[in-house]
């Protein structure tokens, strides 16, 4: 078998390159491990800046979204119970699209022409840094192979792709939060109409939608704790108790339609390039979700990265391939310095005191007074950076 | 003996805090237990903000500062030998002032024509829970008593006045840095017109200007490191390895005329009012001087703390008095918080691992890129908050 690019997994990212690559001409072939089912079930952040709605809508890929997402101008960051609504579409004149990556990852799928070959087991990626790459794995018992130009990581953090790189041609940036956030879907209309951030001396709380009757509420919780611990009832009474009494009152519960706790990390791969392979999103990177930019992120690099693998096959130059690792490190790094920033604003951190708490608490009093700080945040939350 | 006030230190705030009262016909007294010249002897910070030079100015201290002082547009920053220039004029509409804090308090200690007690041993305050509070003092072997309606302690982080304090009336919030400041002050012209501000792997450092002939540098260096082990060469060879090749090639040695270190802090108490006592400047707060805040607080402490006694004494009200600490809390953790925020930037810190010097990094590129960034920078950096 041969296929000019093999992009190793099916989540948004390799199904937005594989768009990316099938409307420039370009023959390419997904490989997942997992079954499609598998794949629509994980449940993930739901926050699309504008440069990823813009791209989604230019692959044909934005008509449900464009229906069912709602355009949010804003969002509310709390503090202890005090409130601040920070007007992104007043400050930098850009909005956010609110619209699950569950659905992003369907409708690419739908659109999708080119094959994806799910239940791949074994993948292993072969020599990359020559000439002649290629990619074996084994389907339904059978060993197969694809020779290909590139191969595309878009595996995810424990994927193979990144794993295959040489232990001395990589350098891995991680910081590891000493917590995570436990998180709650539920059937019934969200409590805001946008999103609600809050600190409170109980731990971080967010409020977030899916669409007008279904909800993503998450807690901060300690990296050691149980899922089993938390019932429906402790849940809700925890979110409430972290929420300003207004917020707090509008929560309307119901039984979780799904349960789970994700750890917080941030990390970075440098550089993303070896040879004849290439790593974008999660592969290559992970945000702590408190910036809502791990999908926006994996948006940006596919589209850096189809363009330059388009530039390499269709017009011949390597211009492209040959920035790809430099241009895209420039944008994750800021992505992960605000992802980071919210993050330490947002969070008790168990180890940072009584005076981190009083920086947390000023931080928060001078982006409330500061037109400069609150122009900073929307620029970061809306992508525009 | 009695006065309306007893003001504990003759530093620029106990002196401020004197001269505004002198102003108002409000009877105040200074105790201070060095000398005049030990006073002048203490080398610190010289960059005033736009409310500083006000109040020096309204209260008849502004003509050398005026005349000798020299006002600057803006300052550079450099990250690993990048540049950046931040124009706080363009930016925010304001500039800053430097005139060193020797001078602003020799300006300070000409006006006065109240009685400055130096020398004064062993001080002690009391009662100042209740309605009739003293102090006692030793001066030349003689015991001494003032009677007094207030006291305001200005004298210092290491001072009697918070030391005073029943432990149980008060917080105190702190972070002590795991490095310092090797302070150089020689008589050569600045290698800039402006402050930079540089960060490299080896470590901060910042050129600063007394006056064109007279120049202030700065290296971080480790928390236990000796003055004895750091020979004139040793100093300049470090800080011209640590600046932009432009900027080290200027820089003009010399014979240090003053050589010394200076730990980092952040520190906070609360309240700042304890009956009749009051806390301001140095003694209610330390911050690391990368922001250059230190003596603008004290200013901005005693500019409220003025006003609230003399409302107290002339107007026969308390409002203002009930509001200080309150108040003057809120300005202070602002400054804190920007201090803590500079002094995370600009410095190496020892745990901050790898991840964390490339959030500096990026911190430094999303400044570089972004005029809502500069202007939160410029805005804190020249006071206006």
């Amino acid at each position: 078998m041969r296929h000019q690019v093999v992009i190793i997994g099916a989540g948004p990212a390799g199904l937005m390159l594989g768009r990316l690559l099938e409307i420039a001409g370009v023959d390419a072939v997904i490989l997942e491990q997992r079954s499609p089912e598998y794949v629509l079930g994980r449940i993930r952040a739901g926050v699309l800046e504008q440069g990823s709605v813009d791209l989604l809508r230019r692959v044909g890929a934005g008509g449900r979204m464009d229906a069912e997402g709602h355009l949010h101008a804003g969002a509310s960051f709390e503090f202890d119970g005090d409130a601040l609504r920070i007007d992104f579409a007043e400050l930098v004149g850009r909005q956010v699209m609110v619209y699950g990556q569950t659905e992003v990852t369907r409708d690419l799928m739908a659109l999708r022409q080119a094959p994806t070959i799910y239940g791949a087991e074994d993948v292993a990626l072969h020599d990359f840094g020559g000439a002649a790459p290629y990619v074996t794995y084994r389907k339904d018992g059978v060993e197969q192979r694809i020779d290909c130009d590139f191969i595309a990581g878009c595996d995810g953090f424990h994927g193979v792709s990144r794993a295959s790189v040489p232990a001395g041609a990589i350098t891995e940036f991680q910081r590891v939060y000493p917590f995570g956030w436990l998180g709650v879907l539920v059937d019934q209309p969200p409590a805001a109409d946008e999103l609600v951030y809050a600190h409170h001396a109980r731990g971080f709380a967010l409020c977030s939608q899916r669409s007008p009757s279904r909800s993503r509420y998450y807690v901060q919780v300690g990296a050691d704790e149980k899922l089993a611990d938390w019932s429906d009832d402790r849940f809700w009474d925890e979110l409430r108790a972290r929420l300003s009494p207004k917020v707090a009152a509008a929560v309307q519960t119901g039984a979780a339609i799904e349960k789970s706790i994700a750890p917080l990390r941030s990390f970075v791969a440098e550089p993303l390039r070896f040879g004849r392979l290439f790593l974008a999103g999660d592969a290559a990177h992970i945000v702590p979700p408190t910036g809502a930019k791990g999908l926006n992120l994996a948006m940006s690099d596919v589209e850096m990265l189809g363009d330059a693998l388009i530039e390499a096959l269709v017009e011949r130059s390597d211009a492209g391939i040959d920035a790809y690792s430099s241009r895209v490190l420039r944008r994750i790094w800021k992505a992960e310095r605000f992802s980071w920033w919210m993050t330490n604003l947002l969070h008790v951190f168990p180890d940072g005191g009584d005076f981190g708490r009083r920086i947390q608490r000023a931080e928060f009093d001078y982006l409330a007074g500061s037109r400069a700080a609150q122009q900073s945040l929307a620029e970061n939350y809306t992508g525009a950076f």
